[in-house]
């Protein structure tokens, strides 16, 4: 029985409303090794938008040899046109990016920035400095065309290979891409392993900055169970921009190791018992992720996703 | 890489210190189909005591044949007499089950009470009023023996067969667990359904009307994926007493419907990235949980002891 539940009872001094910004289709079905036919894909972001998302990242304009999972790109784009009064971000690694993006009528990209050194080397080939220099003419030029854009900050509490990351590392380069023209940044915990007062310390410290709270996401991984606690560290800081994916897409729950981002239905589920709108049908975002799990053969790893579709 | 992981950031207003109740041995076996050897137990529990834990839920004095997994408790607990400075409560259900308990030397025991009538006719085969009445005699033969009594208060947030469950509700028979004389209660969200706001609302009633916040333990289940961010909640409203399982022992990974307890190892992972003291060694409580996983056949839920095993 599941009928008036999540009980709603609002905690103090959160914020009313909640934007969640769905990357299911983009961060979580590029992390899934299989590839969903683009058929599939545009039913998807369909069925998200249906089910009250109003923010969902269609897709990526990287060279398909990098993402072959997102190669379909120019052919999902278009797709998604009759789709009204939804924000639909596309994820552009450069100006050739930007150019497809944009000729397709994108209206809002998202660049992919580290702040460590080691994975800006391993994910882009750069320098942190030189991958911010290759942002620069993108950002610049979608200004121009007045394209919204977002900046994904990832490794921002921990690095694979470097350890604890410093949180004035991860402001510094937090400050360039709002420099750079950014409308705003997605914090990412990539590995997944950040507490509440670590969350709440880079955010008080990024205000301290000049980058207000307004122009802030935050993008968490379940990879120790972490992300719901972090996000309501972070909404007790006043933010508003929350990422999540559908089904928690993009981890594997029989991997050993789940690396997944925070499953939107979890999210859902407590931002609707604090009081907390979000504009989301929480039936038919499971129903969705529960048929997208099929196309995936296996389950869903999102905790909720579980619960509510083995009462239905 | 997990050297220096999570990296330590206090949180504003939290305890300095929390004591983490571990029922993997009771609630934990209890909950899981495999019935484990009696001196796999044995071993399971001086592990864990050797991994930090100060209170280790041993097993269950009720009768075998509603029990079938805890059936060995006269077995088990003197094989627990060598361990030392670490309390091994057992869960009494009624006289007979004290009686036994307190002729093997326990020192701690717990009564398993119900705020919903629904719970308590189905596992009690009582009304709550019924089931108050006997634990009273209970209670008192224990007080008069100087043996610590825990009162579990099942069923705090919602009910499978009730839905949502009212604060007021579950506070009447908080109070009457405490005016027996129950040193500590454990408030158990044995569905998993509640969210942070719901968390402080209930406490802070508790406290109006007399039940004092250093005698509340939290007991948070994560079907849906809640519990860490309402433990979080928990400690932002003072609580020091957290029930987890080590290694998430009472939920299975691969079931729809994973109704598990919080998983020791994710609850570790956030207190001592805050800063808050357990006294756990997490490397030897992740092994201790690893262990146990390969005795029941199947891989823990707790995604932190996946994350670090997958590491290792």
């Amino acid at each position: 029985m599941t009928d008036g539940l999540p009980m709603e009872v609002p905690a103090q001094d959160l914020p009313p409303r909640v934007r969640i910004h769905e990357v299911g289709a983009r961060d979580g079905l590029q992390n899934e090794k299989t590839v969903v036919p683009t058929e599939v894909k545009a039913e998807f972001v369909h069925r998200l938008a249906a089910a009250g998302l109003t923010t969902i990242e269609a897709t990526s304009f990287v060279h398909p040899k990098w993402v072959p999972q997102l190669a379909d790109a120019e052919q999902l784009f278009p797709q998604l046109e009759d789709i009204k009064g939804v924000a639909l971000p596309v994820l552009v690694p450069n100006e050739r990016g930007l150019d497809r993006a944009v000729a397709l009528g994108a209206r809002r990209i998202a660049v992919f920035g580290s702040a460590t050194e080691t994975f800006a080397r391993r994910n882009l080939n750069r320098t942190v400095d030189e991958s911010l220099a290759m942002f620069e003419p993108v950002v610049a030029r979608a200004k121009d065309d007045k394209v919204h854009v977002r900046g994904y900050l990832s490794m921002c509490f921990g690095d694979p290979w470097e350890g604890p990351v410093p949180v004035h590392q991860v402001v510094r380069v937090a400050k360039a891409l709002m420099d750079l023209g950014c409308d705003e940044l997605s914090l990412g915990d990539t590995i997944g392993v950040a507490t509440p007062g670590h969350v709440q310390a880079l955010l008080a410290q990024l205000n301290e900055e000049g980058v207000p709270t307004s122009a802030i996401g935050v993008h968490f991984h379940d990879t120790y169970g972490q992300a719901l606690a972090n996000t309501l560290a972070a909404l007790q800081h006043g933010v508003t921009t929350v990422d999540a994916s559908a089904g928690g897409l993009g981890g594997c729950p029989y991997a050993k190791s789940a690396t997944g981002n925070l499953a939107t239905e979890d999210l859902v589920w407590m931002l609707h018992g604090l009081g907390v709108e979000t504009g989301v049908d929480l039936g038919l975002l499971t129903a969705t992720s529960v048929w997208m799990a099929e196309r995936l053969g296996r389950p869903s790893p999102s905790r909720t996703v579980r619960a509510l579709s083995h009462k239905e």
